[in-house]
This record gives structure tokens, C-alpha cells and sequence, in this order.
């Protein structure tokens, strides 16, 4: 606490991301990256961008970008939003479309940068308890005063949520803003990508850092009604006219156009998943259903806790959260075969 | 106006940078982007690290940046905050250190995104008026209810202030956090980034996308003592955990590193700078004295505005601001030598 902050700094309790390790080499299962690289077509253009044309400020609207996106969505450019990693659209669509007087909706057990956001920019917020199971208690997200979040797939929980229940949640809050945060979609859920003209109160927000095996350039990006984009780019521009840099634009452009290489990671992510979910539940492992790249387990006699520090002990690292209702679950990232190999082995010594 | 927006967002009143035209090829002197290109060692380092590695988040702390940058500085690496540019930085520090009910100070004539940050953060503000000759009226900016932000050079005037005077500033607001935005500041000015550790209240913000040509690559950074820094964390890590890609972190760390060639095309930039400055004057332009890698100009008998859009037509880009007190200036960045006499030959025909 310092004299010089503001009344809003000295009030937050920012987000701490998944730790970033470097005492030593860990298999590295606890922020949901993915375990392929880009594709090779995003190193190459990003080579190529690495030129002297960086001396020049990019584009501030990101017009290429957004028509390869629109283009393979089968959107108007009008329709995208980008920003600097999905974080970045996720905050400035708190403050362009949620009021601080009005609560807004969002999970109990959700992405926990949801609450933060909240605070930085005093939204009033319920946060709506799952069933026990974890699934979505579709209708108790129905006429809320200030608008919605969910993320489908949940997250830490990975469990889906169906497009039909989704349309619902969009008929009864027809006023609000209803933002579906799709990070994870490309593993096993629906998007609801498809209704965006059907329904102007509907924001879908996505990613290149979990599917497109772009953690490290931070792109993100939003879908919706023009009005909405509209709303986002009036805060974006209020705040950072360029959030893009040149070679972060021609590398996920390069990635969205690249369908084969998306397609194939994406689906060997899903088959690695399919086969650890049966092995864990081999060892006693309770594992939530998953449409992500990661699993939420929990184990019938060994603490999730406990685990957790032991698995890294065996250089395992994984995400434990010491929150009421999930401490006694693991969020585990779908690495590769080799590295899920490891990981059981480490489970069934400390089994 | 959309029925979904926030009031916030219904509120704004959005920054619109430079034009950034493509309909044909203009010589570029309306951004003040650097007319060299960055470093080849920066070439160099953005292509090695346009790797595999990108599936993975970037250092969400920046650490080897920011000691890069305090090596540089003689700082310490707790006194260094990494920004999606300069503009996320001060964006940050509205939040960070300015209350909404406590006036801030400013110059009348300023970069015009203060006023923008203040309204989206709602921070209530008083435009100081410049002197005649753009010059500051430090006594004006002493104990400041909120705050205060100058940025040396003042842009779009392209004067300087001393660091005596700052000092003085920074005296007469022992409580209250003074920013200084030293975006342009290599080019002449005074730096006040050794002032740091005797003035807890002092934050100085810089950026490589004017003196290190580094544009496209969005990097900015704030020096302060370390509470400062801590405040500004605590905002970023609310907003966005990971604000600068890997690529970005490893292009600045390398732009900052080959300060021979800073030292060289910064150099000849202010030669370009002294060269233009007095043809203009013989072509009968005032020009505010500068210490920057822009001009501030006004011509005895033709208006600003009509050789606006004649140096358009001569696909020449200047900036004009159609504001009171300066709506008969253009600003002009400083190109290389070659761009410098397009833009004379080009006078010569309208004048």
C-alpha cells in the first residue's frame, strides 16, 4: 500500500496467472498451452514480418486480420474485434457493455479473472453456483439486470454447455449483453459463432493462445452485432490505439489460414484426452467431463492437494486452486502423448 | 449509440491517431515514427525467436526486459514496468495513481489522448494554458489537487522543459504523483530518469517506437520507485496478465542492448532536424524551437490548413489539429534527409 495509489489500485486483488517455473525443467501441464507448436506458416510469416517496415506504426484497425477472420468465420469484418490476447477483449468488454449499478452473471466456479474484472471497474456482479456436477444452471442465468458471461467450455471445470441452452440464455436476456467466452471451444464444444446475426446481444470471444498453439504472441478476439464491435472499439480507442503489433497481425493471420494444421492439433489434443480420462479413472480419478484442453479430476482417497505438491516434486506441474467447492480438484493441461505418459507414471507412485 | 452499450462507453470521446493512408505512396510525416529502421540486431533477434516456443505465454513479468532496461538506466529492475506501448502505460497510470474527484493538471496543448484517459476513467482535469510561445508555466502546475502529467518535449509543440523545472514541479507535489512522459525525450530534451531515486513521487514514461524506430512493435515502460511500479502492477495484472508478446519482449531487450546505432540515428535525426528547421525558416515558417523528432510550424502568410491539404496533394502527410490556439500549425516529423527536401521542393510550390 503506498500514499501514491489511487482509491481504485489500492482496492484490487489482481489475477495471478499459472506459475512460470525455472528452477528446473517441469512437464508443464498448468496453464493450458498447447503441446504443438505453431504452425510452421506462422514462423516463416512472422520471419518475414521481422523487417524494417517495424520503424512504422501497424495498422491501427487491423484490417487484414480481420477479413482472414471474418473470411473463415463467414463474418463481415465489421463483425471482429481484436485485441491483445482474449484478456485484453475481456476487460474492455466489461466496461463497454456492463454497468456498475446493474449485477451482472457468471459462474461460481469460473475463469477467476471474471471477479477481477469486476472489481477493477466496480461492476456489481452474482456469481450463480453450479450443480453439484458442475454443469450450468441454464435458467438461473435468465433476466439478469447488467448481462452474462460464461465460458463455454467452463473453465477450470471444462465442462460444455450446449448451443441450445446458449440460445436460451440469449431469448431471456434480450436486453443485456450475453458474452460466450469460447478459449477452449476447439476441443469439443459448440460454438456459437453461427448466431451472431441472429442475435445482436450476443458477444463471442476467442483466442489463438490454447488451438492455434499461440500462447506466446497474444491475440485475441471478439465476434458480434456491429453495434458491439462498435462499443468495443470506442473503448480500444480510448485506451491504446495500436493493441496489436505488426508481427502479432501477420502471424495470426498466417495461423487462421493454415485450417489443416488446426485441424489435425486439435484433434490429437482431443484423442490424447480421450485416453488419459480412461487411464485416470483406471487409478480412481473422478474426471469431470471434458469438451477442453485440459481436465478438472478429483480422487476418491488422496487429497488434490497433496497431489498437486507431489506431482511437482516429480516435475509435474499442474493447476490447484484453494477455493471453496473445487479444493479438492487438479486442473490438468492436455499435453502430448509422451507427456501425459509421464504424468500417469508420477500419479501411480503417488497413489 | 447502441441500447447495449455502458454508459461508460456512450460516454467516450475515442483518440484518432494519424491517418494511415494506402490509396497511394505519400512520404510519411504525420506520426512521428522514425524514418530509420530498427536495429539489424533487433532484425536479427525477432527472427531467431520466431520459434516454437511462441505456443508457450511469454514471462508475464518481462524480467530479462526490464533488467536489460535497468542495466541501461542504472536502475533497478523493481523500478521498471513493461507496456503494450506508451499509451497502455499511461492508460495505466490514469488508474493507477489519479482519483476521479481530485483535479489533475495538464497542459492546454498536449498529447491529446490525456484528456481522452481522463474522460474513460472519469479523473476530473484542468488544462493548464501554455504560455504564448508554448512555453510551460511551471508555477502553474505546483500543488496540484490530483496530479500531474507533462510530457518533455511537450508534443504537439516540440518544447522542452529543464529538469530544474520539473524538479521544482516535483517539489511543490510532494503528494501527488508527477508523470512525465518522456516519449520523445532522446531527441534533446533532458531526461529526468536519474531523478528517480530522489523523488518517489516522479514516474517517467518512454516508448522505442519514436528513438529506437520501433514503432510496430508496441513497447513502452514506466521508471519509478518501486511502490509506483507495484501500483502499476496491480493494475495490469487486472486487466491482462501477459501485456507484451514474446516476440516484443525479445525485440526491445535487443533494440535496447545496440545503443550505438540509437546513438547514431538518433544523432541524425536532430542534424536532419537543425538542417530543416532553418530552411523552413527562410522559406518565412515560425518554428517552435524543438527537441524533438517533430516540428511545430506556422507560415506568416498562408494558412496551416490550406498547405494541410496542398501537401496532401503533393502525397505529402502532415498532421494537422484543428483546435483553438493551434489551428494554424501543422506538426511535421523529422524524415531522413531525402524526405526532408520532398517536403521543402514541396513548400516551395505552395508558399
Amino acid at each position: 500500500m503506498s500514499k501514491y495509489w489511487s482509491k481504485l489500485a489500492a482496492g484490487l486483488d489482481p489475477y495471478v496467472p499459472g506459475e512460470q517455473l525455472k528452477d528446473k525443467k517441469y512437464i508443464k501441464l498448468n496453464t493450458n498451452e498447447n503441446p504443438y507448436p505453431p504452425s510452421p506458416k506462422v514462423i516463416e510469416a512472422l520471419k518475414t514480418a521481422a523487417n524494417e517496415s517495424l520503424k512504422l506504426y501497424p495498422d491501427p484497425t487491423g484490417d487484414e486480420l480481420k477479413i482472414t477472420l471474418a473470411e473463415y468465420y463467414g463474418l463481415d469484418k465489421k463483425q471482429v474485434f481484436l485485441g491483445n490476447g482474449s484478456d485484453e477483449v475481456l476487460a474492455f468488454s466489461f466496461m463497454a457493455f456492463f454497468n456498475p449499478e446493474d449485477d451482472i452473471l457468471f459462474p461460481d466456479i469460473t475463469y477467476s479473472f471474471y471477479p477481477v474484472y469486476a472489481n477493477i471497474f466496480k461492476i456489481n456482479y452474482k456469481a450463480v453456483p453450479l450443480n453439484d456436477d458442475f454443469s450450468i444452471p441454464i435458467e438461473h442465468f435468465f433476466n439478469s439486470d447488467g448481462g452474462v458471461i460464461i465460458p463455454n467450455p467452463n473453465a477450470p471445470t471444462a465442462r460444455a454447455i450446449s448451443r441450445e441452452n446458449i440460445e436460451e440464455i440469449l431469448n431471456y436476456n434480450k436486453e443485456k449483453v450475453v458474452i460466450i467466452d469460447e478459449a477452449y471451444v476447439d476441443f469439443g464444444a459448440e460454438s456459437v459463432v453461427g448466431l451472431i446475426d441472429k442475435y445482436p446481444n450476443l458477444l463471442v470471444i476467442q483466442t489463438l493462445s490454447k488451438s492455434r498453439s499461440l500462447a506466446g504472441l497474444r491475440v485475441g478476439y471478439a465476434f458480434g452485432h456491429e453495434a458491439l464491435i462498435d462499443g468495443l472499439n470506442r473503448v480500444k480507442d480510448s485506451i491504446n490505439s495500436y493493441t496489436l503489433d505488426r508481427l502479432a497481425l501477420v502471424g495470426a493471420a498466417a495461423a487462421v489460414k493454415d485450417d489443416e494444421y488446426f485441424q489435425t492439433t486439435r484433434k490429437k489434443i482431443i484423442a490424447t484426452r480421450e485416453n488419459v480420462v480412461s487411464r485416470l479413472e483406471g487409478l480412481g480419478f473422478n474426471v469431470i467431463s471434458s469438451k477442453s484442453n485440459f481436465i478438472f479430476i478429483s480422487h476418491s482417497k488422496v487429497k488434490a492437494e497433496e497431489i498437486f505438491i507431489k506431482l511437482k516434486e516429480e516435475s509435474v506441474l499442474v493447476r490447484y486452486f484453494k477455493k471453496p467447492r473445487i479444493d479438492n480438484y487438479l486442473r490438468v493441461s492436455i499435453g502430448n502423448d509422451e507427456e501425459m505418459d509421464e504424468l500417469i507414471k508420477a500419479l501411480n507412485k503417488i497413489i
